[in-house]
């Protein structure tokens, strides 16, 4: 029994589940497992490296994919556009700055525009800039996020949406792991769901295993968001949008003490220390950048597999749940 | 077409409706519309005032209503919970401590014990304390709150419970205003929600005017989670339960200048301007404690409306969206 959605019918794919665009781990063969599973698979633009932008699309080979960039790392880079243009993305996603300056050139290569938001103010900058999907992502989502809550941020920009006329189509982001989340999103006002974490835990993610034994460990309590991450890795985020990960040796050590980590003497150190310990997989002294939802993943499956159970499990939970009304 | 669930089984009521036994604003009289409409309703035992709880205990009248303390302060004053005892609440809520020092005493004396817990760990010691009902509190709520949010935080708690064999009742609280909330709370594995901010804005709440407008005029991106509304207060408030509420001067001036508001010279004017605004229901000087549904919170209407429509829409809801199966 499939389920039909506004976003289904947008993009033509046969279950309304998109995978985020996580720099680093989301690649071509990511994106191309998910979207020949019948999501939407996006390739994640990161910070900008254009060779690896270009392996990804010819790893994701035929399969429609899209991609999505971090938006005011684009800006600083605004020349990484054009190449993934030519590859005819099926969708560029744009998240944390503001789209307009992008948003012409997207829609008007034929790619359809999405936006992530974090707020209300953010949502009605999307529909200003024309974005046909709008993702409203959680504060709970892993990597980084804003403040709002996806429980309420979802119907807050459903009503958004409803209130403008926009034509846009809306996504929960943030805490979905599982059927349940899809069919809750669904009951909030979303068409359908953009799943990080969990395809972090895909067979096809490059997640080191380092990082999948801690996640599988892992419970919901076990996450914290901070700027350490983006402090020991130079990366110049925005105050607002810090990074969720698992609490480890290094955010127990560095988290609340970010002004520390910064200093002339420090941070040459551990910024090397950092990445031996991201390249080693050794998930104590690196960022596992995982959502809340960490506790609802519990093992590394296909990325077929992933969406297909996610589907199933939605559908059983509204069928079952219905039942409830007597 | 009435909603059953385990919730309503349990008490024997008629919607899976609970009102939070918010500390000045749910009285008697709001506790009793929500009983009378057909839900549960909880008497706020606040910091604890005996004869001010008593005086709600007689404003109840006959209505089969429950009392919530604020774990902590109960532990500072346990001679509270005998006279309430007296009064044969249906139920007796306990949050923000460890509910173990009184759980005997509350399921001795027949009422139902219900646990609001804001993480796993919290949800644990409600299962051993034998809690008939476990509250899962999403930080997204107005007032006190934890750091989890109700989108994770629920599902984690459903597959506790269900882990753990235990026959706990789950309730989905934080971020709920309308029935696409209580839908998809049904989803998450809930059976039922427990609403504070709504019944703030019920026309029995004992809520000042000022704050009314306030929170009407409000979006969902208008809050902020504070120690300042505690420090102000001289409340002892564990540090990792922030009170969120509309953001306003007293927050812009405070909120993370909380060491600076305690010094001798501040706190006792500041102290005696935060009271002087809250009864003057001044809602830029005093704070308003609303979640991040305050933009989903359009009216002001009696607790009987928002019971029913909360209750039609989450029907009417599930129907539509169970449509998208085909």
């Amino acid at each position: 029994m499939p389920l039909h959605t506004r976003l289904t019918e947008l993009f033509g794919i046969e279950h309304p589940i998109i995978s985020a665009p996580m720099g680093f781990v989301a690649g071509g063969k990511l994106a191309a497992a998910v979207s020949n599973a019948g999501g939407l698979g996006l390739i994640g633009g990161g910070y900008g490296d254009a060779e690896w932008l270009q392996q990804q699309f010819i790893a994701a080979g035929n399969a429609k994919v899209g991609c999505g960039f971090i938006t005011w790392s684009l800006a600083n880079k605004p020349e990484l556009l054009d190449p993934v243009l030519e590859r005819h993305p099926v969708a560029v996603m744009l998240s944390f700055g503001r789209p307009a300056p992008f948003a012409a050139k997207i829609k008007d290569s034929g790619a359809k525009l999405i936006c992530q938001v974090q707020s209300l103010a953010n949502a009605r900058e999307a529909i200003d800039a024309g974005a046909d999907v709008i993702v409203a992502q959680g504060g709970e989502a892993g990597g980084h996020g804003g403040s709002r809550a996806t429980f309420t941020l979802v119907p807050d920009v459903a009503d958004l949406i409803s209130q403008t006329n926009s034509s846009a189509v809306l996504v929960a982001a943030g805490g979905v792991a599982d059927g349940r989340a899809l069919a809750a999103a669904l009951m909030l006002g979303a068409e359908g769901v953009l799943l990080g974490s969990r395809f972090v835990m895909s067979a096809e993610a490059a997640t080191p295993d380092g990082f999948r034994f801690a996640v599988i460990v892992a419970d919901g309590d076990a996450t914290v968001k901070t700027s350490a991450f983006d402090v020991v890795r130079k990366y110049d985020w925005p105050e607002k949008h810090q990074a969720r990960g698992l609490k480890n040796r290094f955010t127990t050590r560095w988290h609340g003490h970010e002004t520390a980590l910064q200093e002339a003497g420090t941070i040459a150190t551990e910024n090397e220390r950092y990445w031996n310990a991201f390249h080693a997989g050794d998930a104590e002294n690196a960022g596992v950048l995982i959502g809340e939802n960490a506790g609802l993943i519990r093992d590394v499956s296909p990325a077929r597999t992933i969406v297909e159970r996610i589907v199933e499990e939605a559908q059983t939970t509204m069928e079952q749940r219905r039942a409830l009304l007597r």
